[in-house]
């Protein structure tokens, strides 16, 4: 690449209103936590007596003094194909005498692995925070509604009567399971630490420096190196697709019901328009439906990296890395506009009744709000 | 649609040998599942006093008369969209004078979800058991090669050596994943009763039926009807595409260790060709190598259809059904063609020792082994 | 497989009331398109003098007699992992004393590949045809309400005011799109012959067999064998997910004009409900909703398979099999249905006028449906 | 988003090497094509009397003056949904007092998919380019080893010989391929303009400012208004899949062709490794390979918008941006990876012969380069 590929600051957010949690999945957190890995390593290794206290101490330093920015990795990332290797050239630099301690026994997935294994720990804490409040919402509005009637449809024809609370613990229990999901998923990762084949080899004391290692960085510790057996990326993939997709009901529904024809909800916030500012665009509903769109076909590619031939596969590997974060921000997104969304939702019982054009009874379905709220 | 398009006998695996479970997900599976949907309701129904026990015996008996045919009922599925409501139009004929009592208060996604739950059901008890075959295989292939020694190979190119059981033995570790997996979302598998619009209206003691109905087919009692609440489906998608891509794995390993210049591995039964007799074709691994590259892209229209408008949505809900049957006969034929393949594998290591041109240590690969070994 | 694996008839389309093409692209349909193939290639070897004529006259024969079926040879199908291997077998057998002039210097793929060219070709007709009805009815829509008032509505809110027939003519314009893609491609439609390697070896004066070969069938005659340069697959996959994109544009709007609420559009002959046969559901945009939702993810698995290894891949081409004749199904049920759809479309003028609630002028809205009813 | 969120400085690359035209399509890019936008339809509504000249300057000078920058924009993105609200603020007080002259009459949308569009033509021209320099070098190749022999591989065997020439003459055929579907679509590639609701409402003289507007952009005048017509979206989604797929052929084979075992090819500029620095990874066709993995998914995403309801969808639209310009990069760095790879490949023709082990004659692969390298 020519210079001029380097003038650009890249994606700053401009054309993706819908992501989330950007500053705990950018290329500067991921850097931060490939430096966290690599002190980790340095720590552990310093612990068992693998390495000198000292050559840790200089690492941590070394990892610590901001010489290492982004932007000057990312051009140089290109040459080798992953950016492990231009920063431990750097890190080694740095940590001199030391740099021999750098990233000993490591090879570049164990580090890259370890990173966004970090980055989605991180990343999806703040989201099922995000997925408390919408729970916590939506309880409140299931109850507080749990016998309000209103037009169930089908197909888009108004069917029998149902209740708004009944709709409203509907988009409950899908967000319970997200994060029923969400947890599990995030319990569950580990680090990575295996060497250039995931043998252990050339690590010295490699399974107290696993162990170790995985202790420091709060990451669990795995039964094998999974540098070619992609369980916790695939559960990523699943559980983040799940995710968008559960909020992505509560989007389309209430994206239905405030048509201006329907008017049964109005989000709290609308967004104007560069043309019409008197419009009240559902604009929360809008973004967490436009990630809904896009997660599933990044878990697509997430589980077909899956099926990756050797000990590190040419092209697999590296097709998780984007995809994998931007899932990460499009739930968090998601779950943030839900949060705000569900927060501010008025609910206009009035039209509800209004709208209401089909007879039948409803009458089993406060019952089933009651039911459903029982789950935690 | 004019007659014509019935002539043909539709699909009966001339393009897909990379399927399994064919007899237990099609028409006729699908058929006689959703029988057992209408008799379970209409059992479950007699049992609470809410219609004659004469009417579910005649139900019973006009859903076991062989009168309804697949066939019949895919020409008439046009009409409506769905193919409950001829069947229900059926079926109320047959089971004259207690018409009226068949598929009393339900509605036609009640069957169908509940059809395509028991077909799930159903598929996946085989699939475990494939997948049970293939552990014990591997495990036995794991300890014989702990030591095994062979080269590891990152990139494309030989990096250190490693040993044939510890990549015997991160087959296995995915392939108990997917076994987890599987079972996790069998046994979650709910049965479907809700009514028009999922508020139980207007069936009759509406929560006793449900749960007498869940109980009488095998199946998970939902918190809440699921009409557009499609977490099962979901799980199932995640589940098929880890599944397939677990297997993947696996084949692709074999699919690069069994070419003509390595020659490391060779499967038990090669296939031929049409214009080379001779040859000796991993087509199991081709096969489930083929399964792998379509699951994932299945799993994304069914997360797709997670954000769903209304209390049934006009598509979202149609999609599922064809890449929901059709992931669950991929993983079917990967687990199965798995299993094969992995009893028959014939493992070459003197060619891998021959083959074996880098240094380095592989010490800690039987540790590995028998580590993962422990893992049940 | 055991044999109960084959009880089962299949597919018949009880799953799949959204496609279309059914006769043309069944088993069925395959193996006839396959025998066309063997045939076309022993008339194209016998008038070249490379078989006898007996011989070709033979290989004709045999095709013809019926003592194939699609049922048999998909069972045999798994063994190889291709139905040309038990087919040239069968066909061998029936055409002795010439069983060796069958088949001769080809390779399976090159069999399957044309049936499937073939399979396309002879579904694509229909289609076009579909679609020119389509073009013709929302010609018609699109002139007679050139000037007749509704809102538009941007991220579901009403706007300004537009008209009817620039809604149509938009809709128009998409199918237009759509006729032109299709048909470029179906134009392109290639024979498939290069001997095993794609070499023409051993194929006896291979380019002219090719030509003529090609001539047979009316197909066209490929610059090289494209046993690995899947172009043809990939242009497939383009127009066909374009097709049920577009005509899913259509199918969308349609639906939300048709909502209870709204009331501007009702389909012609709308679907019922088994549990509420009073309801008039759009069933055809529903149909349509339901493949333009599955045909982008079939269509990725098509172009996925472009990167295929070696002369012949395992697996990126058997998995392109049962994908790619499931989007020509649902596009040919897509451009069906919205033929139907256009020709019964019910427009109601008043209610548009009803519900317009926004002020301003759609003035060049006329004037934009004569320019793009210009287009042909 | 609490301030946090915008400490990070984004996506500058250091997780997608694959990527090329990083400089033309990040967000500083955007935002240039958006000012471009904004200042032609300025100048174009100038031209035509609808605004003064002196606006025209205004909105000029305010665009020039480098007082919009992404970061501020990409802040401010999300209450509103898109880039373009903010923008518009920013740059009607820059222009005062011709403030109102800015975006006149146009919708958010009219500018962001013109700047989109535009984007999408300026990072087509050098990928075309990039595809030359492929089709030049694989031209060399084709024609130089015409008669190379080397063994054809099917399903991972040896099946017969072939050469190598007719290898990279079936790469090339798919550049051309691809360079022939992007040059199509880029030459069609229209502008943006049709005010709130695609009537040109509330345009003064619309017809012939859009017309003008494309004139002074380079880009087609379309003959309606696409905001929900995605034509050129749908056609940009094939086109990059479709190139990524082909040149991912390439990288298939040098992957398979590079291994150890077969050492066929090298590639000139060999990548190290974090562990292994004696290592020499094929880099480039990995980064070729990971970009293949991706785009069909991206493609998926954007084919699936095709299917939008109403005027301006919610979230159907959102969901394509950071797609396209995705699948522009995952292209465009496909594009130079393989240019600089086939300019640097080392053929290994002694190590072909010597690794081939199957018998049969290749006579006609050259004729078939020849006739391959007579297509332009």
């Amino acid at each position: 690449m020519t210079s001029d590929d380097h003038a650009d600051p890249g994606d700053l957010g401009l054309l993706a209103p819908m992501r989330g949690a950007v500053h705990r999945t950018g290329d500067a957190a991921v850097l931060a936590a490939m430096l966290d890995a690599e002190t980790a390593l340095a720590r552990a290794q310093a612990a068992l007596g693998v390495i000198p206290a000292e050559a840790a101490a200089a690492v941590v330093a070394a990892a610590g003094s901001g010489a290492l920015d982004p932007l000057g990795l990312a051009v140089r990332v290109r040459a080798g194909g992953n950016p492990v290797i231009p920063l431990v050239e750097d890190l080694r630099e740095a940590a001199q005498p030391y740099g021999s301690c750098v990233h000993r026994g490591a090879t570049s997935q164990d580090i890259l692995d370890t990173a966004l294994m970090l980055v989605a720990h991180r990343t999806l804490g703040p989201v099922l925070a995000d997925l408390d409040r919408v729970i916590t919402g939506l309880t409140r509005l299931a109850a507080e509604h749990r016998a309000t009637p209103m037009a169930a449809r089908t197909l888009t024809q108004q069917a029998v009567p149902t209740t708004f609370g009944l709709k409203a613990a509907g988009w409950r229990k899908l967000a319970v399971d997200a994060r029923t999901r969400l947890r599990a998923v995030r319990q569950a990762l580990p680090a990575q630490l295996g060497g250039p084949a995931g043998t252990l080899h050339p690590l010295e004391r490699g399974p107290a420096v696993l162990a170790r290692f995985a202790a420091e960085l709060g990451l669990a510790e795995p039964v094998l190196p999974w540098h070619v057996l992609r369980t916790p990326v695939a559960d990523l993939a699943g559980a983040l697709a799940f995710t968008t997709g559960a909020l992505g009901k509560l989007a389309a529904d209430v994206l239905v019901l405030s048509r201006t024809e329907i008017g049964e909800l109005t989000e709290g916030v609308g967004g104007g328009s560069s043309s019409m500012p008197h419009k009240h665009n559902p604009v929360r509903s809008t973004m967490i439906a436009a990630a809904a769109r896009q997660t599933p076909a990044l878990a697509a590619i997430l589980y077909g990296s899956l099926a990756a031939e050797d000990e590190r596969p040419p092209g697999a590997w590296h097709a998780e890395w984007q995809p994998l974060r931007e899932a990460l921000r499009l739930a968090a997104g998601a779950a943030r506009n839900a949060a705000e969304l569900v927060a501010d939702l008025r609910v206009h019982p009035a039209r509800m009744r209004a709208n209401l054009g089909v007879t039948g009874s409803a009458d089993a379905a406060p019952y089933l709000v009651d039911r459903a709220l029982k789950e935690p």
